[in-house]
């Protein structure tokens, strides 16, 4: 999988190789899929694209050894509000390294660092979760928090469709209430998406540097805003003790199970059967309208600037098709390696 | 960096390819890094391993072009206490998923999933901390946590070299207090480690899946028992808003830097040139010898199992050097890609 | 660099990363490659196409840390006189193999084994010529033979500009001839093309898997039609002995450097300082309207074809471009790999 | 694969992984390989090593996921006769690049240039032929050529064993006396090894830079001494016209086949059925000892060297199986990445 584009270019998009012989490319799930990134209306950025997804390289739908190219325009961008920043780089933004790292740098909504390129992952992700579903794999997330607000439920089993992707309804009325506090004093909050991973097979993964943690984790940083994650009890498992923490095995209906899932369904970056759960810390978004400290690079001297362009005030609501979508790309890959796909 | 050896194979060892030129193989340090993981009396394990480095490669001390092999050998291995487990796995191991996906799997000291494959990786960190120095890029980790005990000073500035690798005498005291009642009790307990990188040039990383917080984390659950990684202030950001957890810039001696760090000196997968802050959750060791619940996969019938192998009750005191010694083969390639060291 | 689209289909493109920061994107240095790649009347194909390169991912005209992709539609295509071969494989085309291994594959225009592929390769590679001429890295090839009119120059001074890309009128007229008269006769006609690289400091390239002209050779065999690879005297060596192979040393202007160039200026897997000169064997084009024995694939009898699509009666005219801009893409590729765009 | 070690340091050795689970590590073909590779009385070097493969990373006598380690110690090495040519290059030999390129570069035996470094290439050449036959693909090498005596036989049948692995006693005799005049005038001779590689089925192989042959012709450049590689006809072909070089097809008892096989089996990066077939041009071994021309690099004047060193004054009847072990690692991996092992 490779990534092209920027938030203000032309296109971003993404090549998508090694896909196992005549994968179907489900237009439809992408369109889907792409809609549930889609901002929503009071608690999203108001900058609104199509994300029509062109693909290119299949065979009447299908993939046949080539790579599939999925490429999505820019429609809707404003570069106008961001020249200030080309020398004012904006705090929790990428903005002063990338200022540093490359000449020249266009700020313009984050260029390569924007949200805007997790599109193209969405779109892959469509055609991965499709493909996985096809071996009985399924991956589901949901906003385990937003700013205080937390889903307290442990043992998750059914997910509803709600904008702020809360579980339920009426966690979905508390969570779009606090992203609309924080809008409304022109700041922003953060939040956890919870990932779930059903379907692997008992020691699917890879060893060292390969296990199935260590590429998820990977990946799931490459997602802009991630500032942790952790599997199963994560870092409450720090905490405890070995008799706590261990997952005693048991048999249900002939099968080998664990009795509690704490590992999160992973040990030695292989699974144990259980469903494979994580967690994903995501910092508040860093474009707020309040006013922040910051340097102005051709003066060197300290200087305040304010943020009006469009953004989201919380990230999050958004970023669960891109957390599934990510997460379906690491095991995709990893079910191509295992041979799943051949059998 | 290739790994290679399990626990109870002849050796374990490791190649790194791809060292600059002339590359110092600091035999000295090498060693030291190694006493450094060694287990300490009465909170390690009582197996003894020498850990002499044996390194092929090299010309005179130098790397030249061609990797530099580093082998340790197996020397104390006692293979007999674990032939119960090759159809009773424990819970929290690899044990489950090795069986069913490796005939004939040789569980004896969890072969290539044992925490022996993390020596190869000191070895071969040791090097990286040598070769980054030179660049003005230092690595120092210190055990945060041990169970409930957690050190609470914020901005770290001295960090002494303990037993537990507590930062100071006092938790030192306490945390090994806290092994000990664990290990008392036929126990185990988790904690966390913190890792701080200083020197990194602003700008430094990558973008997309090669940023340094991606590759950072990738790596990180690559070292058996973490179950979490955090940048920063990590989950704590998920329920801030932006106005808190944007660290505004400022200017001090002519140089841009930030006034707080709670981004863990990373943004955009690049450094700020904060220094770079991140926390590893190790969960408790999984062997603990008090009675556990789990299947005879011959009989497939629920049994239970006491482990008596020789182990550490706690991993973390010895599981620092390793924290670094990875973060340091990180850098290292990622300075490599930077041309960080054709300057 | 990532290759995708076919011949076909709506374009074809490539992915370029890794290039340093800040080069240059030579629009009209891409534009008149791109023109010397096109057929030239009489002797190449009458499929005509505009292949105008779009480019992303630059900003203002330069590279800047993210990925440039350039697509080139396809115009011209008629897709309707290939049915046939769908189920009748054409000899010496990869129709057999493509046919069995991909189901439903797409006949029409060879689809990704067209040399239609070879138009986004050419746009690379005058990036990447343009980024090494600034490193007085400089390459050049020619057409040494076309059927059985070969340039016998041994040391290679001046190359003209012809249509055969002969490297002077009167090759050109000959070797024209020897094209046309394949042509008439509802045939086709292979050749050879030399390349030689100038420029290479002494010590450049890699070793083991990664030599230079190991890297060198996987690449030109990526380029349909290619059967064969020399370096130096390349086959004649074979028949040699050691001291008149052997190039010996001499110093020139106070430079070391070899008397003769058998070695094709590569020892092993690196530069020494002499021209890398390379010669690359092209089959005759496949395509040919003469009558041909084949398989009915559906029937398993053998029958007959005559192919009367739209063909190059000989492909080495315009694989000069093509050679450049593969030994371009893979000697930069190294040289940043060397260090050599950091200093 | 990855190659480690040089001529005159401990040992040379190569780590293997990613081979298929379970997959037999044949300790007595790896011998009767190893003992091939080794020089021959008379027209071999007088360097005599054991050879002894050292494995380790198998469990019992298995490949289990984790690399498979093999080490080959250097036992019979004189380092003295060395120390002119670390200021007096050899001609043909890599070390004037080398020199330059590797500060304090160790002449001795070519470092890691040597031809020494073969040896754990048919270690490993070993287990995949093995690994191979198992699945019907075998792979036979044999020498085509020496100096001027060249193996005149179009389809060949049987291939004996001799000294020289020339296909019949007749043919050792002549070769081997060819390669006796040249030592015996203090020079060398090249030569060109065949090798077929039969069973892979139709549609085997990658496309663009993954092709069969452009992989194959990579790694065949990794060995030392050899300067070009041709497919099927190869450079014969470039003088042909379609009408003769394409292979029509044929049934033959209800199978697809091609009536000849200029193509060598390769088209478009794939087989087509037949058996594939290339050739492979060694120059004459370096290391003559007549006297020769080059350059003192600390007086930057000319001079002459002798080589009195242990050499073979023809490396082909060694390479012979070289050949076969690194075609049979670029097909085995090949034939793991198309699922070929999971069957």
């Amino acid at each position: 999988m490779h990534l092209f584009g920027s938030s203000h270019g032309p296109c971003v998009g993404c090549i998508v190789d090694g896909l196992p012989m005549n994968t179907v490319i489900p237009k439809e799930r992408i369109a889907d899929e792409m809609k549930l990134r889609k901002p929503k209306d009071g608690i999203g950025t108001p900058r609104k694209e199509k994300d029509i997804v062109e693909i290119t390289g299949d065979m009447n739908g299908r993939a046949f050894g080539v790579p599939i190219t999925m490429t999505i325009r820019n429609e809707n961008t404003h570069g106008s509000s961001y020249s200030e920043f080309s020398h004012k780089p904006r705090p929790g933004h990428a903005d002063l390294p990338a200022l540093m790292r490359f000449r020249d740098f266009d700020i313009r909504g984050g260029g390569p660092f924007s949200g805007r390129l997790t599109a193209p992952l969405v779109a892959a992700g469509a055609v991965m979760k499709d493909l996985l579903g096809s071996k009985g794999i399924e991956i589901n997330a949901f906003t385990r928090s937003v700013g205080n607000i937390e889903d307290p439920e442990e043992g998750v089993n059914e997910i509803q469709l709600t904008d702020t992707r809360a579980r339920t309804p009426e966690l979905d009325v508390l969570m779009k209430k606090e992203i609309l506090e924080a809008s409304e004093d022109g700041d922003s909050v953060g939040g956890v998406v919870e990932c779930i991973v059903t379907g692997l097979p008992i020691g699917f993964g890879g060893i060292w540097f390969e296990g199935l943690d260590s590429e998820i984790a990977s990946a799931m940083f490459s997602i802009p805003a991630v500032k942790g994650i952790e599997f199963g009890k994560g870092f409450e498992l720090s905490g405890m003790r070995g008799s706590e923490s261990n997952d005693p095995y048991t048999v249900i209906s002939g099968k080998v199970t664990a009795e509690k899932n704490s590992m999160g369904g992973i040990v030695g970056g292989m699974s144990n059967g259980m469903p494979m759960t994580f967690r994903v810390a995501f910092k508040p978004t860093p474009s707020i309208s309040k006013e922040q400290s910051t340097v102005d690079l051709k003066t060197m001297t300290q200087t305040t600037i304010k943020i009006n362009g469009r953004h989201d005030p919380c990230i999050v609501p958004r970023a669960v098709s891109v957390v599934e979508a990510v997460a379906a790309i690491v095991v995709a890959d990893q079910a191509k390696e295992a041979g799943l796909f051949d059998q």
